[in-house]
């Protein structure tokens, strides 16, 4: 590729850029944010060549435009590229990928994305190039996505450091819903719920390793949990909802006759599920057709190199 | 203390058998576990003075018995302490406490205790000097307790390196559901269904940070979590209400007319209370009587060490 632009240099935003430069995954990788600060920052850290003074100088002639920005400010910046009469290609790092599907709409060539990475901490402070190497990598396979341009953004993805789990839009929101929203949400009723009165204070003061695990991720910045299960608020409602029945398994079998046998079994599922958790994973290798991607990320498999006919990649 | 004995060599049991030894917290410690592998285990790594060959050996002259067998196994060994007719200070590192109390009755100088430490791994292998050091160890003082056998039993758990939080048994109970009891069922059931089909298994593929801390303790011995969890059932199922009706909350928000509005309010309390955890503490010192004790514990407060008339402590 010719050019590169990253639009908002937040953690993820930011770490995309960094690591775009430091891997030369484009002869010239620009990038741009709203606010004079972060601009300020990026300049600091990447000199002025990297960062870019308005957004229609960002994606002027690129061949691939990032899109960094939270969930709440796609809109606006969808707004700017049309404005400026940008037509080339798109991708995200948006961790919803149905909504910014909508909201892109018909005749833009778009490739959704969601690299699995991130940390408590936000801002272009935190950004860091290594962020993102090694993470999966989640690439929207649409029924209107082409093909060719999926390949284009994929190869760029693995330049970047990630490993390409090709899902469509509705199955990677079902499977954040699961692996990421639902733990947001359960984190922070687990932190009210041990802060309540009365108890509280002592409570807190108990607490050891599986609170602090348990609740790490609360500390994120509201406005990102947010956003994030806001904007995937039905896939999100479906979890909290098989949630909600399992806890009531569990209820049920605390106040049934025998509580420590009957959850020694109802235990026994999970832990062998999380003792194999991350899963081991063998190579492969697998014709570019839209099946062939599409059937290695329902089995959680993941590109870690392209070729022109076939591609490398490990799975479970 | 002459001699302290140490029933059961597991994790915690092995930790405290190991701890004490290195730290002569009495003129002689000796361990006893059932099993004769484990024991052959204990003997090799801290030689044959400090393994016992039967329970009635080990307590034999005892200062102190600590109970370290899990939960199921305790009626059998209190029985066995009766059959051996020892009648001296007992103490236990069971993760619940109203349950013990009640299976030990009147009549038995008893304080119950729980440290607040663990890993995933458990058994004679995993136990670790060291695992206790710093830690939470909730300590009871309950109505019929003696405040000198507390004052005793508080002395040799900071000898062995722990930090004593005083409190009711009820309230440990309630306390322990909270920020152990509940995380563990609640990661079993992130586990369980994350890897629910269809998507399960790109769903763990995708799983990364959030995931690997939200869930990390399912990995624990069924029978374990099986033991703690049904062992306070009651308090638990106290707690399961509480995060039942916290994640109702969560997706009546999710349904609403703002999703992303409505979640960052309601995130803002669980962030602020987590983002301060653990509590900054201060010094402190306060006599030894039962009610600034019990004070104290309730604050989150911990003793760190004893004299005569006060005691040292920390709280947030």
């Amino acid at each position: 590729m010719d050019k590169v632009a990253v639009l908002g240099l937040g953690l993820i935003g930011g770490s995309v850029l960094l690591r775009s430069v430091s891997a030369q995954v484009a002869a010239r990788v620009v990038g741009y944010d709203a606010d004079p600060g972060t601009r300020a920052a990026a300049v600091e850290r990447l000199g002025p060549a990297a960062v870019a003074a308005d957004l229609a100088t960002a994606v002027d002639g690129a061949d691939l435009v990032v899109l960094a920005v939270p969930l709440p400010a796609v809109p606006a910046v969808l707004g700017a590229l049309r404005d400026v009469g940008h037509r080339g290609l798109l991708t995200d790092v948006t961790s919803v990928k149905e909504p910014v599907r909508a909201l892109v709409g018909e005749g833009t060539r778009f490739v959704g994305g969601h690299p699995m990475a991130g940390k408590e901490a936000s801002g272009f402070d935190a950004a860091d190039a290594e962020l993102l190497v090694g993470c999966a990598w989640a690439l929207c396979l649409d029924d209107e996505t082409a093909l060719p341009d999926w390949l284009d953004v994929a190869r760029w993805v693995l330049a970047v450091g990630g490993q390409v789990a090709p899902l469509t839009s509705a199955e990677h929101d079902a499977a954040v819903a699961r692996i990421s929203h639902l733990p947001h949400l359960v984190a922070a009723s687990l932190t009210a719920g041990a802060a309540a009165e009365p108890i509280g204070a002592a409570a807190l003061g108990l607490g050891a390793g599986s609170f602090r695990d348990a609740t790490r991720v609360a500390a994120t910045r509201a406005a990102l949990t947010a956003a994030m299960c806001g904007g995937n608020a039905a896939a999100l409602t479906t979890e909290v909802d098989a949630m909600q029945a399992r806890l009531a398994e569990a209820r049920a079998l605390l106040t049934g006759e025998d509580p420590i046998g009957a959850l020694t079994e109802w235990l026994e599922g999970p832990r062998a599920i999380r003792a194999e958790w991350p899963p081991h994973r063998v190579r492969t290798e697998l014709p570019l057709t839209r099946d062939a991607l599409l059937a290695l990320g329902r089995a959680g498999g993941r590109l870690t190199g392209i070729g022109t006919d076939t591609a490398r990649a490990t799975r479970p």
